[in-house]
């Protein structure tokens, strides 16, 4: 079963906006088992748009289109689908009233624009929106399928999780089961040569590796034939890589590491807190990104100014004087600072130089301590990240929540191919 | 002059990479006039790569396609454009030069299938290719050009840089003006509202509008026929909105609010301190991604429980009995406090119900109050956010800096439309 993603937007087309909707529905269709055969991206255009459903249409099984339908002007995707599929449209009371309780959230009152959106195509089904204010519809003609979806990402994600996979996922058996693990702390380089041969073990499976910032995520891929002989085969190629790499795979597919921490934490009824200078409150941030975080996080401190690290954590002034913000003394005192002041179960603490100036010659920009402070336990770990500020705090966040599931899991601190190696 | 992206690899299909190609290719032709029509992406498939290369030369002046260049037996591109450009293969001996010195550097030996990459259409210009082994292509038939680039981004950017860009600039004289306005703190609809009839003022511009959790970018476009018709138009554009809506924009094209608000801070010599509850580190992260921000950000305190409200910021438990944690009076008390303790000019406090539980009927998942603390100066503002965890820290934090930003330019706390309102 054949599928075009058809995207709608000006912004994709003079590169504004990176079309993070498309690989993210690629994504979603094909561990479903839908093939994807072609992504367009056209411009606000009636004519250039709708040409490109029409072929769309012609060619596939099932069309998805993203974009094109706020309430303003220059969105034309409900024009071009109403003329495609020759639908006069009407008003959806339980449309309009998904908007206006929407708007009413929000303090704001219905403005006609908003209004115009509850005129849906008759022929369509209706797909509601509880993010915002666009409806997305669903044409079911000569026996395929055409989903029509709003451009703002956690929109369509959220259109596309409640109605549209739900739906793909009765119409395709799944040809191929995959899955990723997550690992973090190890290089692509030092992984492949751990995992080498993993890639032969299996005729019917595939291995690859994906570095990010995060770490290497490892997508392992069955196409054997049946669901049984697809499930050996990845729980054999899994068995394989946590023999050989089981301290560095902190999740799968979709997992985040501060989400697993975070259910660490809590099922052993310990809080945490943390002081941040390098990160800046990005570890704070991660991990409140979790719901519920509020159980186990006590606190943030983000100690950017050296009077602040004396202040908020006790860090001695001298201290600083004698090893510099960034040394494993510093880091070691803010993390016991951080404990002790707030009386959380563990102090994690991040300092570093993320650039693009203050490195020197003994401390080049990238240097980063890490410490984590338990009362009875102690650890500290030196890494150095590069030139590039965005990056630096985001490999030291992950390093951090890193060191602290080595921790409560009880795996050495220190990542084993570091001590191989020296 | 028109032109049309072909990107093909299996990869793009399954979603395992985002199209960051596409969009560096569109941003670049695009600011230097060349209009991209169409983005299209095929799989690794002769047959589905040919028809999308015939259909796209067929309807403009330009083709760029990227990927399918390697050496190994999945990449296709080669075949697909010496048949459809109907051309014999030779080797080229500085292609194989290339080749033998980029692999001798990295102590490695021509292997056949790489020694095959130095097999070049007859009737196509090479472009060399200084950071891997697959030399790219430019056809210039019928008067048309079809530039022919690897997937890998640094060696498709290397060559693009320094053959294909520097070719399309002498065919080209840009043939519009682009400019995004950023704004925040008002919806599309109300936006469009205000604005309305800025679409029609000029005949050669247009005016999109872009929402998104930071707020509404404006994209302006004129297509007036000379650079200083372009200007004059562009300058109206602004102008209109500016008259209207002025208050609202902070910035344009690529600007970050962090950025402004840190830029305003350092040049009136004020420095910053953050206490954050629902934002839970997010908007000292925003700060701290600018280079520089240790000269005007203090600290920031990340105060998730009430014990560490009272204990880092001061704030009366009695306080928050009575008001509850997320109240103007618990806000204004952790703005106060932050500032006073900290010693910075400013201190800006967000809490806020992020969900998705902890919502009430007088206070539903979503409410937010931010406030700020100048000494002579305090302002506070209630939000509704709605129930998307994620989505409210996003807009509490943006809010957050604008509050900021308005009280550093004197402007109303309070958006306008929402006292014209009420």
């Amino acid at each position: 079963m054949n599928a075009e993603i058809l995207c709608i937007g000006d912004e994709l087309l003079i590169g504004q906006v990176v079309n993070t909707n498309a690989s993210w529905l690629a994504e979603q269709c094909s561990s479903i088992g839908i093939r994807i055969r072609r992504i367009t991206v056209v411009g606000d255009s009636l004519e250039d748009a709708g040409d490109a459903l029409t072929q769309a249409w012609c060619h596939n099984h099932i069309l998805i289109t993203t974009g094109g339908l706020g309430p303003t002007h220059d969105d034309v995707t409900r024009e071009i689908v109403t003329s495609f599929f020759s639908t006069p449209l009407r008003e959806d009371p339980v449309v309009l009233s998904d908007i206006e309780r929407f708007l009413a959230d929000r303090g704001r009152v219905l403005s006609p624009a908003n209004r115009d959106q509850a005129m849906v195509p008759v022929s369509a089904h209706v797909i509601r929106n509880s993010q915002g204010t666009a409806p997305g519809y669903h044409f079911n003609h000569e026996g395929k399928h055409c989903f029509v979806l709003p451009g703002v990402p956690y929109e369509m994600k959220s259109m596309a999780e409640l109605y549209m996979l739900p739906l793909l996922r009765t119409l395709q058996p799944a040809p191929y089961t995959s899955r990723t693990l997550l690992t973090t702390g190890i290089p692509e380089s030092t992984l492949a040569d751990i995992l080498s041969g993993v890639e032969m073990l299996l005729p019917a499976t595939s291995v690859a590796y994906l570095p990010g910032t995060h770490g290497v995520r490892i997508r392992l891929t069955s196409r054997a034939a049946n669901d049984d002989a697809r499930s050996e085969e990845m729980a054999a190629l899994e068995r394989f890589i946590l023999e050989r790499a089981g301290e560095y795979v902190y999740g799968s597919d979709d997992d985040d590491l501060a989400r697993i921490v975070g259910d660490l934490l809590a099922a052993k009824q310990l809080t945490l807190a943390v002081a941040e200078s390098c990160t800046g409150g990005l570890v704070s941030d991660r991990i409140t990104n979790i719901p519920g975080s509020s159980c186990f996080f006590e606190r943030g401190m983000i100690v950017y100014s050296n009077r602040s690290k004396t202040e908020l954590l006790g860090v001695d002034a001298g201290l600083i004087q004698q090893h510099g913000a960034v040394s494993r003394e510093v880091a070691e005192a803010m993390a016991a600072g951080c404990r002790e002041r707030s009386g959380a179960s563990i102090g994690l603490a991040t300092t570093g130089i993320a650039g693009p100036t203050g490195g020197s010659a003994g401390k080049p920009v990238g240097t980063v301590w890490i410490a984590l402070d338990s009362g009875s336990h102690q650890v500290s770990h030196c890494f150095h990240f590069g030139s590039h500020r965005m990056n630096t705090k985001q490999r030291t966040a992950q390093a951090a929540l890193d060191l602290l599931r080595r921790h409560l899991l009880d795996l050495p601190a220190i990542p084993s191919f570091c001590t191989e190696a020296s």
